[in-house]
Order: C-alpha cells, then sequence, then structure tokens
C-alpha cells in the first residue's frame, strides 16, 4: 500500500491515497503551521476507531440490524518528552441497540486479537470500554 | 488528545479531531463497505508522511526557502495473515531546491528520532531513502 503526500507551503501537506480520497494536513501555530488540516498524530486515533469499528460492524453480522449508534472515543495518552508518542490509547464504544451485552464484547475482543490491523501496527496498549444503552458494562460480566 | 467517530451505517465512520477537521472512512466491498472514504491503513501511511514532513519543514529553518518540492512515499508492507499490519514502512523523500544533501539527510535523521510522534508509536521499522534533484543520495554520503 502507498500513499503520496505533497507538501503545500508551511506545514502543509495533502496526502492522495489508494482508496481515491485525499487527507489534508497541518501542524498547529506552535509548530509553525496554520492549523489548516488535520494533524498526523489525530489521524491514528481516527485510524484506531475505524479499523475497530469496521471489525466490530462486520463481526456482528446480523446482530448489526439491532444497533441503532455507535461512538467510538480513541482517547490517546502522549509523553511528555519528545517524540510525544501515544503511550496509551484508551477506546470507549458509546452503543445503543438491542444487543447482548457479551456478544458485543465478544466482537470488540475478537476485532482486536485477529482484524485490527491498526492497532496490531501500533506500540501503544490499546484498551476497551463498553457503554451500551447508557449503562458501563464491564467485560466478562454474566 | 480525544477523537469522536460517528458511525454512519454499514462500515462507514467519520471522525471528529481537535483540530475542528472531520475523516471519513469506509471500508472497500472485500470488507463489506462502498469504498467512500478512506480506509483507516491509509491514515496510518498518511500520518507517517505528514509527522515526518512536518518535522522536516521545521527542522529546514530557512534553508526551506529555497526548495521547491518535497513529496513524500510512504510504502507499506504488510504481513500476509491476519492481522495484516505493516511490518515495514519505506518513506522516500523526493526534493527539489538547492540544499546540502547531508544537510537534509540530518533533517530527515533528528526528525525520525527526536520529534516524530507518530513514528515513534508504531511497531514496523520505518527506513528513509532521499531523491534531491533527480538523484538518490545514500546516507551519510559526503
Amino acid at each position: 500500500m502507498q500513499v503520496n503526500t505533497t507538501w503545500c507551503g508551511k506545514r502543509n501537506f495533502i496526502s492522495e491515497c489508494p482508496s481515491g480520497f485525499e487527507v489534508k494536513m497541518d501542524a498547529t501555530e506552535n509548530y509553525g503551521g496554520d492549523g489548516q488540516g488535520l494533524t498526523p498524530m489525530e489521524l491514528i486515533l481516527a485510524g484506531v476507531a475505524g479499523c475497530i469499528g469496521i471489525d466490530v460492524t462486520m463481526l456482528l453480522g446480523k446482530n448489526l440490524e439491532n444497533i441503532t449508534k455507535i461512538d467510538i472515543q480513541t482517547e490517546g495518552s502522549r509523553r511528555e518528552e519528545m517524540p510525544t508518542s501515544f503511550t496509551e490509547i484508551k477506546t470507549t464504544f458509546i452503543v445503543e441497540g438491542k444487543i447482548d451485552t457479551q456478544r458485543f464484547w465478544k466482537a470488540i475482543r475478537l476485532g482486536h486479537k485477529k482484524y485490527c490491523a491498526v492497532s496490531a501496527s501500533l506500540k501503544p496498549e490499546i484498551t476497551y470500554n463498553l457503554i451500551l444503552n447508557g449503562e458501563e458494562i464491564p467485560e466478562n460480566a454474566s
């Protein structure tokens, strides 16, 4: 897989991707940018959410029909020192719909272990939480 | 840093990022998607390019004024087995302008080691190549 990225002046870059879509990046003013695009570190957190999200929707199969909402929050903790890489990524699923709680947890677990190529490419530990119909559901709860 | 991602049906997700920008993701048809957005793995390669690109443009300082083009190709090799994570990311800078070759290499090296938070968050080895004014410049060449 190859992505081609072009410098557009200052800290501005645009990436052309095999999907045919583009993504525009910029640094914040602290780093000499104009804040006119996504920051590269944001792309990592979006990628984690999108990847596990795609895997979970795939693994839910027919059960997905009973789901009305899936929000995924990805919260990255970073090193204080440079490089300020991610040390941990906390991923919270906020879901509404009619589904067995452990059925959903199983999809998260299997998605993470077997399918999620983004998570498997990352160094930081990735943890998961599930809030289903307003209630936090611990993993392995009956 | 927190990114909020919303499921938009099938394999479609949209992430809202702290920068104020959004990124739309989708799976290819193989994975039940419609190919209506970036794939999460593309975001990783874009992020690598954007991050080292921002660092290099920052480290070049005044020298950046003599640069007319910076293209960055990020090519990711992936595992055959699932999860198909990246095993290596080859990063090629294609640069035009008037700059000392080792000055540019120094910016790449320092950018990678000290600043690039995306690279430092990733497991795969990241390698660099530099093509300056049409000529491949090895690292440490005099």
